[in-house]
């Protein structure tokens, strides 16, 4: 688990959970034309500084693991005030994953780094977006920014 | 894991293992009307109970983790006489746990709660059904007992 | 018609309808091995037994006719309080059948005696399915009993 | 034709065409709770002065005429900078459309007000997405802003 | 309208009217490798002399809208004697077009500049196919100097 | 536009729109058999005449534009009180007019000369069906006074 | 059966057969909101009193027996000038039933209470519209009156 | 029931039935040039003769109602040694009948008429295929002989 | 090629020509119980036997050969008056045998030795079924003795 | 092998390959209304004189093997400078040919006699297309000249 | 036929068949990158002398004829003990083939240069597999050594 | 983790990693006339057994997990110079498999114990097999011996 600092729970402030699923530790290291140079630490220290600016605590945590990720977003429910999620390949085929977002109260933002929808077929179809508020692609890293200023807005 | 007693290998009294998929930990928190109001923890007590009226040991276990459910079923395959699972959204998606189910030489009862053939046509698939001895939903939490005295019964 | 005992409409007691499709009247003679050994004619006894004990009047009714199916489910809107029903061949291409039981205003519950979901593809749909409380399959002739104890519960 | 202010080609300053599809125009009116109450009018003018205060003029036109929105868009290749699209009903159907779009060679983001994706599936299909260099949908209004600010970014 | 020359229609030589849909202004202009370097006005000029030559008047046509495709569809039935159409991205999703060529009572040659069966899937099925007399494509603007010459050689 | 008498706003009268879609204006003059030897602005003269008859003022329109049909309905959603609608080949293309049709508050006929049901294959899906009140097919001009006669009589 | 009047055949006013399929005899009785509250005997009624005003005589038939259905229709052929039929839920399953309306050598209304082209996907199909002159959906029983005035005329 | 002689059951000759399913009571007065201009009366004569002169009782049977063929297939388990099937319509949509068919266990000819392969795609399906022996099309009343004489060969 | 007799072309007698497609020349040797134990040339001797005795000179060719087969029935429109075809593989997938059939002027039986509807999908579509007179199929090497005789009496 | 002349390989001039796949042979005997009254024999001969006339050796064949006409096309890299194939029936199922194709280094054009995509589905496929520089479909065996002298044009 | 020695029939060694389909005597001359730099001449020479090596006989055939091949495959079943087969295009057309390898009782190995599961749809069926003991592709020309001593050490 | 050896990073002999996906930790146990009977120790043993022989190091890891899967892969692409994979179950659903894949940066080679491509429908789609350079399967534990010896000799 790489959460990026997770202590302060009675602190008043909006939590913002953010999800990178699998692959995504990858970030920078990999196809810097398609998915920028940034690695994955530094949008989170970035997402986390912003996410104070704007009053709110955000906390990160990427995972390979399905069930890591649902076991997550269930403990989400109460301890946090919004949810951005990019699942990575789990998108296109996790009925649980998207039972478990189902079922979470809260706004939520589906986030892809690339335009999923100019990509092959099997990535035209998400089991996220049925329960999320809004859905952002193409847009790289820049994606999770707007996605947190959005959800904070809210 | 949630696994309620599993201490008395020696025992001759045939074992069942119960095995709840993805998000049924949430069971009794979320949307009573549709899914009950009792907890998993309740259920299992119950079952339990049930179980050890009827001379059978009854074991649960719960995970959101694809992974672990196959694991377990594996050991189960010397170490209990019977089998009843609700997997949850693995139903619909994984070949592997069918592939492991396929393995399992013990009756196998496959139980959902709600019933799923009046719901989403993805929830209409499932990888376990050709493995399973029988079938049953749309009984609620009722379903875990009567596959549970069904498979006593044999 | 086939129908046992059917006299005594005054009667308190609720009344559970069962109802065997096309086909059924063969059971016992036919594929012991899959279907097993009692006849028809026994486990309509054995329900209308069990019914007596748990406090409830059971009609029993076989045929190979869909439209003689249809009528008798219209017929029991008033006159029962629970309906059992296992629509053999009609379960998976009757749409006038699906069309009565929607406006069947009690539980209502579909048995199955093999494991359909099993079996060829076009036995994986079911018109009457969306309609029921509750379904059952691939517990031979004990589906029937399990089916009747939850109705009469409720 | 809606278009707000469209004077001033000289100018240095960038240039962001923006363009509601069929429909669109009877925002504000129509069921507030999915599409806001925001008028497309004041839409506009909050993109015409979001713009203002970011270095760009914004361009703004709606038309349930196919043939004018791809008019439209030839002449945005060389007379703008950027293009942000609501395609409405054209998105899923308008082959023409997706031709017109990939000729344009600068930024392009398709906004939609809903969430797309968890609506029929015959809008699951979008022919100006693989054009798109990026997509957006579920932030009602708060899209085109979102978008706005992106592009200019750029 | 870019039409080409349309005022003679006492005339007796035979009139042949050629149509440009969506995005076909465009040519030369974009991809020249793909669609070749002339522009449509010149392909224009040359198709009218050439029909000079051949003893025919050739009228010329290009839109991006549908509507006014189908209203001079119409026209053509009693004014013309042959239609040459290159329906652009309309070839694919235009039932209305269809209809209305499937009125038009002579000879009618479908054009395509690049080989669209070499193209994406959505690009092999034609609304116009079933009611042209024959079909050309991937001959570049020498498609219709051929679709011509055969159309005044009936 | 070829709309017959629409100057009497402030009148009292229930009015009617009726829409005709691309080629609908080739009537009497193309296939006698199939679609009868009545001109269009033969039955919109009929269709004026019974609704005076009947005390409602009756508009008529007929376009091949996509977009003017869809302008027109927009504009009858304040000025109308019913709508007769054969959207020709639209109907089965045009997400667009089926967007603009779901806002539309009052009764609304879908009116097919034709039995579209016993045509061709595309022919069977309606963008138009899932928002009209009902739908008339196979009568011939006759199913325009008869959608007239019942939307009078609402 | 529940046929109203059948007893006058060398009388020499048409004859026009009305019938009516599965679960319709349930009208009036069921989702008054849906089907309204007529009952299928008021329907019936009025009918034969509104043939017998425009000078023919209708029969009128109901059953949930496909068998039934088929075997009158084959009966009407010598002994009707018209057939109404409103085949309910057989509409979208029975093959046999289109291949005895094939026969059918008279006018031929499919009626349907509600719009089946706004509900689900399987009742878009239909085996008997292939072989109906016309078809009307969504009128409720005024369907009925005029597809008998429409047979009448004719 | 037109069934032709049945009576002589203690007869040690074999037993053919031979069923004829819905609407083919209309042959020989429905399209001749298709059918043939014999009656079903004519044939089945034939075939009792036939069978006769080869030592074999030949019953025959036609019904328009699904449920009385099953009900006649599950008795001629017992009392005959060989099926002689045309189920007509009810070919592509039984399951019932298909059920019935996979019990009967004697030699079984499936008979059409016409080419069902040469028609309609939906014939091209028939659920009496797998249960078949043997299949034979497009003979004409012919095919009845030819698969009574297979039969009783057999 | 393995043509058994086929000198004496000015002879009278009608002329049959038989042919076998792919594989068929293993009959005999391969799985008996499946396909009979008759060798090709077995049952070739015995047609041509057949023929004589009934009046028709019999051909008799086997191929595993597309082009040799296509060549044979293109010489056989001319020289022979039917023709009995068993295509094996190239029944499913040859569209140029297909088309040559489709030339052939006289009666043409389409004949399979097992039941192919009984067997694999892929074995149901037929490109021969639309050009034959007659198809027979699961009567073992009867099916050609039958087909012949059919054929004659033609 | 029906080639026309073929004895000059040291010659200068281009030479181009017609290649006629299966049943083309029959062209003009066979259904001239479609295929138009012209021999193949007369087609190649013209074709052969054009070619001169245009200076281009032409080189004929047509062949109902799939096997000899791949190994003209192989055989073609090397000797000949373009290509024009109609493919008949092969042109729908044979992936083989299409790979052949593939590796054709110089222009191809693809011919078809009758307007293919105006005919059955399964002909709207072609293994030939992707790999052609052009196609030509509808011109009857002027398709064959206007080919040739695009070819020799390039 | 490119077969390399055959003579040697009376030989105990074990012997073992190669079959390259259409298009691989092409192998060396076209696209090294993709399929390697050896002609199908050098891989044969290598192969025969890893087999001599080995102690087993290799022949080695090629041929664009589906027809050469089955013909090949059936004399095969007698005189070898394995096959190994690349069929090129065949594999995904020829149900004709795959009868003919459904025959072959020996040990059978697939072979594709390419890894045909990385390339078109169309490619991702094969009608060898299902009878193919293994399969293995993308090993270029190494794939034949391979297979052949899996083939020799079983 | 069952990893065999996994000590001695700083050696400069190439290493492998193999993967074994879902239940093959039951190799040996299970079916062995399906899948050998070798542990899937044993053929770890003989994996780094040969890899030492030829002078690679060979890591051997299995797990029904699949995050677990994917964490390793990313580690093995700094650390390994090949990989061989048999997903199990997870080769037909896993996306996030194939993406960790796609980075993979070496030679990787899929393996499968038995023919896949005989067996399920679901079971011939392989998210895995675009990734790789070649595929196995069929070959039993031997596959992995000929994968390994591939990867070493490149």
């Amino acid at each position: 688990m790489s959460s990026v600092v997770d202590n302060d729970q009675n602190n008043k402030t909006p939590v913002i959970q953010v999800i990178h699923g699998p692959n995504l530790n990858l970030l920078g290291q990999r196809d810097p034309d398609l998915y920028g140079s940034q690695t994955l630490a530094e949008i989170n220290t970035e997402l986390v500084a912003l996410g104070e600016k704007l009053g709110a605590r955000v906390l990160c945590f990427q995972s390979n693991h399905e069930g890591d990720i649902i076991d997550l977003i269930q403990k989400s429910i109460k301890s946090t005030q919004g949810l951005i999620i990019n699942a990575g390949g789990f998108t296109h085929t996790s009925v649980a994953l998207g039972d478990a977002l189902e079922v979470y109260p809260h706004p939520l933002v589906e986030v892809h780094l690339s335009n999923i929808y100019a990509r092959e077929e099997f990535r035209h179809h998400s089991y996220v977006s049925p329960h999320a508020t809004s859905v952002l692609c193409g847009f790289g890293a820049d994606g999770y920014f707007m996605a947190l200023k959005s959800l904070i807005k809210k």
